[in-house]
C-alpha cells in the first residue's frame, strides 16, 4: 500500500515502526476485543457472534490502513511482509523491524484486553483465560473440532489468498486507493469462513499475542499458526509474477 | 471492468485465464466455505447464516475484482462473460477461454473445501454432502421447497439484475473506480433475497462446483442453474443499451 | 447524482425513465424480496432478520446509483425527486415523468415477487399476504405497534434525513463519487432504525407497491406513507440551502 | 476532514454550525434510536441486536461526514474537536462554537426519539427509561457488569484509537476521500468491542444526551463519559505528530 500516500512525505523508520505497532494494535484490539467482549454477548438477544468478529477485523484493517498506509504500507502480519519481500515489493532489510513492530502492537493490544478483562464481571477473566483467550487451534482447540491437516491447509490456502490481494491491489496497474477497503474486507471473508475450523490466524503476529494469554494448549500449537500462515505469505509471493504477468511494482 | 485499470500494461491470454481462475476461486471459497463452516456454525450463540454467507461472496468478489479488474476485468461468473459479449462489450473469441478458466477455478475452490471438510469433526463431510454440499435446486433441493418456475423466475431475474449492474457500472460514463464494489455488495443482495428460494446461483460455474460433490438430486437439477443464469445474462446483454441509450464502451 | 457521469454522454428522456424503472425495480426487489424471503427464514439458524432486510435495500441502492445515476441521478424514490426540485437541483418539469417510471418500477418488483412466492412451499403466499406483504403500517400495522403521531415523526424526520444526505453528499462542494455508497448506507441506517416502528417507508413508491398485494390494512394507511414522506422530502429541500449556506448547485 | 471538499466554497460560521448540529443529530439518532428500537426486536426471529447498533451508528456517521464533512469538517463529537485542536489541525478559537452544536444536535436527536417512544406500544418508554435509555454506565451501569477502571481504559483507549483514525485518515499525506468510509467504519468497530463495556461513549455529546432521559444512575455516572473520552482524545492530539513524524496539516 506504499502508494495509497497522495503526497510524497519523507517518512523515518520510527514513523514506519510506529505505524505498524500502531496498526497491529487496532487490528487486535478490534478482532480479539470483539471476540472476547462481543461474541457472546447476550446471546437471548442476539450477540455479534462471528459475523460480528469478521466484520470487527476487517473494518480495524480497513481503517487502520486509510490512517496509516501511506507511512508504513500498513501490513500489520509478518506473513504479508514477508510475502511482500518475496515477491520483490519490500526490501528485506526493512523486514526485522516491520516483523518486531508487528509483535509489539500485537501484545500490546491483547496487554489492554487482558486488563479490561480484569475488571470485568465475575469470572469474566478467568473463562477467558480457560477458553484459550481467542486463541488460534487444532483438534481439543479448534473452535469445531477440525484436525491439524486442515488447519494447515486452511491457514495455508487463506493467507496466500489475503497475501494475493495485497500484493493485487497494490499493483502498479489496480486502483490503489481502494487497496484498504479491499483488504478489509478479504479480512473479513476469511474469518467468516475460516474461525470454524482455527478460529482463524493468517497472522503470526495474531496467533502469538493471544497465546501467550491463553495457556498451555495454545502455546503448544502456536508453531502452526507461525508457519502455515508464512508458508502461504511465501507461496502468494513467488506465485504472484508468474501467474499474472506482472514484474515488480 | 476492463477500465479499472489506471495504467496500460499489455495482458496476456495466460494472465487473463489464471486471473479467472484465481478470482473464481476466491469467489467460490468464500461463498461455499461460508456455506459449509459457518452459517450454522454455534447457532445457539449466533452463527453467521445466511447474511454472513451473503457477505462473504460479496466481499470475496470485491476484493478479487479490486485485485485482478485491471488484467481479466474480473467476470468470474460464465453468465457474465457471455452477457458481456451479448452487450458487445466483450469479444466473443475470448469466451471458451474465460468460461473454461470459471470452471477450473470453482472447481478448484470446492476441492479444497472438500479435502478441509475430510479432516473435520467426525461425521462433517458426511453430512456436508447429506445436505448437498451448498448446492443449488428446487423442490426437495431448494433450501425452503420453492418450485421449479418460482426458481427459474428467480434465477432469471436475478442474473438480469447482477448482469445490468456489471454493465452499468463498467460503463464508460460511470465510475467505474466503484464497479467491483457495487457489484460484490450486488451478490450479497441477491443472496440475502434468493438463497431461500434456489440457495442462489446466478453462476453456471458455482453451481457445477458444489453439485460434483452434493450427490445425484443436485446433478440431477443442475441444468435449471446453468441455463437459466445464461438466460437472465442474455437478457440484460440484449437490452441493455436499448434501455439506457448507450453504445458499447 | 447528476454530477457522477465521469463523461457527458446526452442522455434522452426515455433513457431517464429506464432508469428510473429499473433502478425503483432494484431496490423495491431487494428490499421486499429480503423481507418476504429472508428475514424469517431458518430461524433456528440464523435468518437475516432486521439488519439483513436493512442491508437489503441499502446496497441494492448502492449498487442501482453507481449502475444508473449518471443517467437519471437514481431518485428512485418520489420523496427524493420532489425534494430536490423544491431545493432547485431537479426541473420540475421533468418530476411527473420521474414519479411514474417510480411507481412503475416499484409495483412490476412486488408482481415478480408475488409470482415467485406463488410456487412457494404449501401456504407462503397466504401467509405473506395475511402479514401484509411487508407493508407500512401503524397502529395493527406496525410491527411493533406504534401509533399514528409516533409514525408521522418517524417518516418525516427520516425522509428529511435522507433527502438532506441527498443534497449534501451530491452538493458541488462535496465528494459526488462517493454519493451511492453515502446514499445506499443511509437506507441502511434509515430501515435498523424505524422497521420496529412503521416498516419503514420513506418512499411512497415503495409503499405502494407493497400496499396493493397487502390487503384492506395497508391500502387504508397508504395516505400516510404518501404524505409524511413527502412531507419529509420538501422540508429537507426548503431548509437545505438555508442551514448550510448553498446556493443551487 | 476539511479537505473533502473537492471546490472551496466560503463557509459561514453559522453553516458549520448547522453543519455539526445537523451530523451529530444524525449520528445519534442512528445509534440511539437502533439501541431503542431495534436491537432487542423480535428475538426470535433475529433483531439487530448489538452488531445492528454498531452498523447503525458507523453508517450514520460516514454519510453525514459525506455530506457536510466540506462544510464543518464533520467533528460530530467533542473528543474529536479537542483532539484536533490540541494537535493543531483546528482553531482553539472554533472550539465553543462546535461543542455547544454537537451538544445541542446530539439532544435533539434523543428529544426526538424521546416523542417517538412516547406513542410506542403499552410500556415502551417507560421500559426504555428504566433501562436508562441506552446510556453509557460501569457497574451496575455496564450492559454486562464491567468495573470502573475496565471502563475508564475502555473509554480512553478506544476514544484514541477513534481520534488517531480522524488525524491519519485526514492527514495531508492520505487519501482523504476515503476518510469519511474508514472513521465511520471505525466507530462501528469501537462499538462491536465496547459495548458490553461501557454501552460505548467515546463522544460526550452522545453521553449527555441519553443520560438526560435515563433517570439518576446514568447522570450520576456521565462524568465518566466527559473525562475519560476527552482523555483519549487529548493523549491523539499530543501524540499523532510525534508518533508518525507529521507536522500539522
Amino acid at each position: 500500500m506504499a502508494k495509497v500516500a497522495e503526497e510524497k512525505v519523507a517518512v523515518s523508520n520510527i514513523a514506519r515502526w510506529f505505524a505498524e505497532i500502531w496498526g497491529t494494535f487496532v487490528l487486535v484490539i478490534g478482532l480479539i476485543g470483539a471476540a472476547l467482549f462481543a461474541s457472546g454477548f447476550n446471546a437471548e438477544t442476539n450477540g455479534v457472534g462471528l459475523l460480528g468478529v469478521a466484520f470487527a477485523v476487517g473494518l480495524a484493517v480497513l481503517a487502520a490502513a486509510y490512517s496509516v498506509g501511506g507511512i508504513s504500507g500498513a501490513h500489520l502480519n509478518p506473513a504479508i511482509t514477508i510475502g511482500m519481500a518475496v515477491a520483490n515489493r519490500f526490501s528485506w532489510k526493512d523486514v526485522p523491524g516491520y516483523l518486531v513492530s508487528q509483535v509489539i502492537g500485537a501484545l500490546l493490544a491483547t496487554t489492554v484486553l487482558f486488563a479490561i478483562a480484569s475488571d470485568g464481571p465475575d469470572g469474566f477473566l478467568v473463562n477467558a483465560q480457560a477458553a484459550g483467550f481467542a486463541s488460534n487451534g487444532y483438534d481439543a482447540g479448534s473452535p469445531e473440532g477440525f484436525g491439524l491437516l486442515a488447519v494447515i491447509i486452511t491457514e495455508v490456502v487463506f493467507t496466500a489468498i489475503l497475501v494475493w490481494v495485497v500484493l493485487g491491489t497494490t499493483d502498479k496497474a489496480s486502483l490503489a486507493s481502494f487497496a484498504p477497503l479491499a483488504i478489509g474486507l478479504t479480512l473479513t471473508v476469511i474469518h467468516i469462513v475460516t474461525i470454524p475450523v482455527s478460529n482463524t490466524s493468517v497472522n503470526p503476529a495474531r496467533s502469538l499475542a493471544t497465546a501467550v494469554y491463553g495457556g498451555a494448549l495454545p502455546m503448544s500449537q502456536l508453531w502452526v499458526f507461525i508457519v502455515a500462515p508464512l508458508a502461504g505469505g511465501i507461496i502468494a509471493g513467488l506465485t504472484y509474477g508468474k501467474m499474472f504477468g506482472r514484474k515488480a511494482a
